[in-house]
């Protein structure tokens, strides 16, 4: 979109079909991305660049807002009166696009969040203790219900999930930690960077306000704050003496070298997609994923309007009833997107030496 | 250690060859861990198990404060002229073992910090602003400086890496973020959680006593607070609008699925050779790794107080005269350890089209 407005076009017809193989195997968006949000002003400089180069195919790939923009840039082209075709293409980790059974990105992403706590599992095991994952995902849930497919064994964290779609109590949260301390001698949990209140308020939003009201000195609340909050919390409200906290950050929708297959086939086929509509039809709209079989997907182009601005959160049934578990339904939703080749954690199975000193 | 201290003994000649694999390919330590450190009454408790248990060999896994438990241990069965051989077998993501060429669990650690990196500085690129993140290693700065290695084109970030064994000068760090947005409209930092200041007081500690100062309500210092303070610095004192950091904490010593295949063998032998040297001689010791050739390493049985509580940091021809980049020896001492199969990044090298309306 700021490329448009810029002017700063490219001609991906000049690539070779061998670095756009490699482009394809690297994350991130290779043309750049922006946050950009188009007004009035913003789509007539926008029209005034398609026209000069005679472009009739626009193609956006992001999520909700970016269906939004493609939405008013369609719009304006039509009140225009020019002849524009406008197909947005989804992407996006947060899979919280309406219509579609999933978005491409967070599949991959996912499996970023399972094999992080496949390994935070092992870890807490061998140092028990509480551990705190804050994970992306602001409204939508799903990306922190992914760390539930780490389990393997019985005992095996995450033990609990604290999701957008639930609210966030800190008294609840607590008892949580205190139960599986009891219950396993250590406790992993997931916990979205969304959680809110009562109130609907965002604890990082509430963290943000104690914060600004209460600063001095250079110390203010930044990325890491959410998951510092509630390990001090654990620490001063139970006790406990290993308590550790991790914010995922941007590792977790970039990692180079941690991909699903899945993911990859279906990125590419949104892709695929969106240039056969856009040859083939002189609608706009926006190509969306549905689920056939199991596994199978195939693709559609929808309205803009039913995708533009709207967020889908976790529906209910993906949720158990505690609020703070996944459900079998869910594990079968996300199994087949994870990909192949996911690993498998293991442990000892020996069996226990007698105690000749001290028997218990 | 506190296995032994509790009497909690398994037999691992109970295990199936197959588990074995399975685990030997699954991160953290199986056998769990433990933070205690010897003083006499603990050493008695060892010593009585030891005895009752006939057990002649003590094999102990870990970094320079598991090699001082093994020389303490050592020591005190020389003195007690119990014959026991005391075997201490390098592990550490930190590498700072003396003797040492390089130790297990660092290249796999180092592998997670590369491959970050580069995500980290695609999407960077792809929505410039600033970004830094906080690495692990307390006063070797090794895996900090493994970042360098994900750079492949030559404004790749990161543009800059800070280590403990250089003085960490706010002005000068703030003077370097200005140069590379100058230079690249972008800038991505990695920093080791143990940067010091002049005095050599670790930045973090100092954010500790001034929050400690500070402090009412529930905010405290905690995890990720030294990247949120150097992110808060950059934004105050730079006044960029996009600026971001990660810790990268749990995560890059424990995710499963990304593997040094020269790692993972070398793990193994370290532990092949011990059990050798157990069988052909009578001494203590700790198992060291030393490179013989480009890529080949051999090991031997060094003495435990050559290792023992003894810290190595980054050499001085590891780190470049900036002291804010790693050599050209860092870049050939790290790639073989790596392992093989390592992801590539790539760019699209489009073509621009020419402008029509907004000539430069």
């Amino acid at each position: 979109m700021r490329g448009i407005v810029n002017e700063d076009l490219v001609d991906l017809t000049g690539e070779t079909a061998a670095n756009l193989e490699l482009v394809a195997a690297t994350p991130s968006s290779a043309l750049g991305s922006t946050r950009d949000k188009p007004d009035r002003k913003y789509c007539q400089e926008i029209f005034r660049v398609v026209q000069a180069h005679g472009i009739d195919c626009f193609f956006y790939i992001g999520g909700n807002d970016s269906a939004d923009t493609v939405r008013i840039i369609s719009e304006a082209a039509v009140a225009a009166g020019y002849p524009l075709r406008c197909i947005h293409i989804p992407k996006t980790i947060d899979n919280d696009l309406t219509v579609n059974d999933h978005t491409p990105g967070f599949p991959s992403a996912a499996r970023f969040v399972v094999q992080a706590f496949m390994g935070i599992n092992l870890d807490n095991a061998s140092l028990p203790g509480v551990y705190i994952g804050v994970v992306m995902g602001r409204n939508a849930g799903f990306l922190t219900a992914a760390s539930a497919l780490a389990k393997r064994f019985p005992d095996d964290g995450p033990h609990a999930v604290y999701l957008p779609e639930r609210v966030f109590d800190v008294d609840t949260f607590l008892s949580d930690v205190k139960n599986n301390m009891e219950r396993h001698g250590r406790c992993v949990v997931a916990v979205s960077e969304g959680i809110a209140d009562h109130q609907g308020v965002p604890i990082a939003e509430s963290l943000s306000k104690q914060m600004e009201k209460d600063a001095h000195g250079n110390l203010q609340l930044g990325g890491g704050a959410l998951a510092d909050y509630l390990t001090q919390l654990v620490k001063d409200r139970l006790n406990y003496k290993r308590v550790r906290g991790d914010t995922f950050g941007y590792v977790q929708r970039s990692f180079a070298g941690c991909v699903s297959d899945v993911d990859q086939r279906e990125a590419r086929e949104v892709g695929h997609k969106a240039a056969q509509y856009a040859m083939s039809s002189d609608r706009s709209g926006s190509v969306t994923i549905h689920r056939t079989g199991s596994y199978a997907v195939d693709y559609r182009l929808s309205p803009l309007v039913d995708i533009a601005a709207k967020t889908r959160t976790m529906p209910d049934d993906f949720i158990a009833g505690s609020g703070t578990h996944v459900t079998e339904a869910f594990h079968r939703y996300l199994e087949p997107l994870l990909g192949s080749g996911l690993p498998l954690i293991h442990r000892l199975r020996s069996p226990a030496i007698p105690k000749l000193l001290k028997p218990d």
